[in-house]
C-alpha cells in the first residue's frame, strides 16, 4: 500500500490502442491494491474535502472498469468521516465496521455481486478447570446478569480478534483467577442467535489442566473465586433448573470419570496459503495419531 | 420502538425537584428504547438535516445523562448518511456495519467502557454425505480457488444470519446437488485467522445421512457432482498434499468404519431468555441420553 492515497494513471493509454481518435490521458486516481478476487483495495490516509475526493473516486472507478475491475473496497477510518456521505452518493455501501474504521463497497460490473458475507458471530469460551481432588475451578462475577446472586459458574470470556479458542479459554482463566492451565479438550460447544443485535453467539467448552494452584482473583471483574467440589457446583439450583447446564454438567462429569471424548487440537495446514491453523477433532478415535 | 425519531421529555422535571432555581422546561429528543444493560438504543427513521440533528442529539445526551444512562446505540441507516459525520463529531464511534446500516456507539460515564465487542468470525460448513454404498457426495465448482482444475470436493457454503450450523450444512448440500439429507454429527472443525481482513473463520465439517440419490446440480455454482467411493475421493493428490485435508479424510474413513464419534445435536435452553439454542456434544458418551 502506498503511503499517498492517489496515484497517476494513464487511463486511456493503458488499454486502448493509441490511433488518431484516441488520446492519451494522465490523471490522478486513487492508489489501490488488487485484492485475490478480481477486485480493488483502497486503504484512505489523507485527509481531503469531499468534493476532490467524489473527482478522484470517479476518475478512479472508471479506470477500474478500463481494467475489468469487479469489487472496489474502501476503508475509511473515522478521521475521514466527511468523505463517507460521498462515497455513498456515488454508488457504495456499507461492509462492515470497527471502532476506528468504516469499510465501504462497490461492485463494479453489470450482475450480482460476489461480494463476502460480514463476520455472523461472537465467540465466547468457557473454560472446565478440574484439579487432582476432583474440584473444579469456579468464579462469582461483579458485573452481567448473575451480579449479586451468590451463583458459582465456570470461568467465561470472549475470544478476541485473532485469537485461537484454545489459548483464549487459557487467557480468561489466567485474568479471572490466576491460574495457569493447559487446553485439553472442547468439550461441546453451543450456538444462539440475536445475542447481539441480529448476531449470533458460539460459545465453547473447553476442558483445561490446571498447572498452578493457588487463586488470584482479578478484582475488577470477579467477585470470588474457589476450587469447589465438582458435585457441590452441580448441586446448585440454578445449574439444576437450566437444560444446557445440566448437560454440560453431565459432560463434565462424564469426563471425571474418563467416559467422555471431546475434541482435541491438531495443528495443520491448509491449501494456497499454507498458513497454519488449528483443526478441533476427536483424536482419540483416529488410530494414525 | 416509536415510529418518529423525535419524543418529548420534561428534561430538568424528571429528577430534580421543583424549586425557586430550578424550572421545568419541555424539549424535544430522540425516541429511544433502553437496551437490558443500562443503555438507550435510538433506531433512526427520519430524514434531516444535520443542524437539527446535532442539537436534537446533544439535548438528548443531556437528558439520558441525567436519567444515568450508559451506552447510547444509534441505527443509521444508509439513507440517512448525511448523519453520520455529525455524530461522529459528536462523540459517537463506528461499532458495527451491514449493507443497509451503521451502528454507531457513545458512552456516557467517564471511565471505561463496556460496550461489547463486534462479531468477529465468519462461519462455514463443510458436508459430508455418505450414502449405504460408502459414496460420498462431491462437486466441483465453477468459481473459486479451485476452479477448473477438476478436483472434486466436499459441499461446501456459508452460515447465514441467524442459521444453526445443522441446517446449513443441509441446505447447501440441497442447493448445490438437490439431495435432500439429515443432519448426523459435528466431525470437526477448524479455525483459521484474518481469511477475510481482520475477521476470523470456523470451518463445521457435518455428517449428513442422505434422504434422495438422484442429483440434480445447481447451474450457477456448481461444475459437476457425483456420488464417488471414499477412497477415490482421498486418493486425490491435492487431498493427499494438504495436512487438513489428510486428517478429515482419516476422520470421515473412520466414521464410515463406525469408529468415530463426533458431536450431536441437543436442542436446549438457557437461563434468563429460555430461548431454545442447540448444544454440540459427544452424545454417545453420555448415558443420560
Amino acid at each position: 500500500m502506498s503511503g499517498s492515497a492517489v496515484s497517476s494513471a494513464s487511463a486511456a493509454g493503458e488499454q486502448l490502442a493509441s490511433g488518431n481518435e484516441v488520446q492519451d490521458v494522465t490523471m490522478k486516481v486513487l492508489a489501490a491494491e488488487n485484492d485475490d478476487h478480481g477486485g480493488v483495495i483502497v486503504e484512505m490516509k489523507e485527509a481531503m474535502d469531499s468534493e476532490a475526493f467524489v473527482s478522484l473516486l470517479r476518475a478512479s472507478i472508471a479506470h477500474w472498469r478500463q481494467q475489468g475491475k469487479w469489487g472496489v473496497w474502501i476503508k475509511m477510518p473515522i478521521e475521514l468521516v466527511n468523505l463517507v456521505e460521498a462515497a455513498v452518493k456515488e454508488g457504495f455501501w456499507y461492509h462492515h465496521a470497527e471502532r476506528k474504521y468504516l469499510m465501504l463497497v462497490h461492485w463494479i460490473p453489470e450482475g450480482p455481486n460476489t461480494i463476502p458475507p460480514n463476520a455472523t458471530h461472537r465467540v465466547g469460551v468457557g473454560a472446565f478447570v478440574l484439579n487432582e481432588k476432583g474440584e473444579m475451578l469456579v468464579v462469582q462475577e461483579k458485573s452481567g446478569q448473575l451480579r449479586g446472586t451468590g451463583i458459582w459458574k465456570f470461568p467465561t470470556g470472549v475470544v478476541e480478534e485473532g485469537e485461537d479458542i484454545c489459548d483464549a479459554a487459557v487467557r480468561e482463566v489466567k485474568e479471572e483467577t490466576g491460574i495457569d492451565s493447559k487446553f485439553v479438550e472442547v468439550l461441546a460447544f453451543r450456538q444462539s442467535h440475536k445475542s447481539f443485535f441480529e448476531k449470533s453467539d458460539l460459545f465453547f467448552v473447553c476442558m483445561l489442566q490446571p498447572l498452578s494452584f493457588d487463586i488470584q482473583k482479578q478484582e475488577s471483574e470477579i467477585e470470588a473465586a474457589q476450587w469447589m467440589p465438582i458435585e457441590e457446583y452441580a448441586a446448585q439450583p440454578f445449574v439444576q433448573k437450566h437444560g444446557l447446564l445440566r448437560y454440560l454438567m453431565d459432560v463434565c462429569l462424564a469426563k471425571k470419570d474418563g467416559d467422555y471424548s471431546g475434541f482435541t487440537l491438531v495443528s495443520t495446514t491448509f491449501s494456497f496459503s499454507n498458513e497454519e491453523s488449528y483443526l478441533y477433532l476427536n483424536g482419540g478415535c483416529l488410530k494414525s495419531q
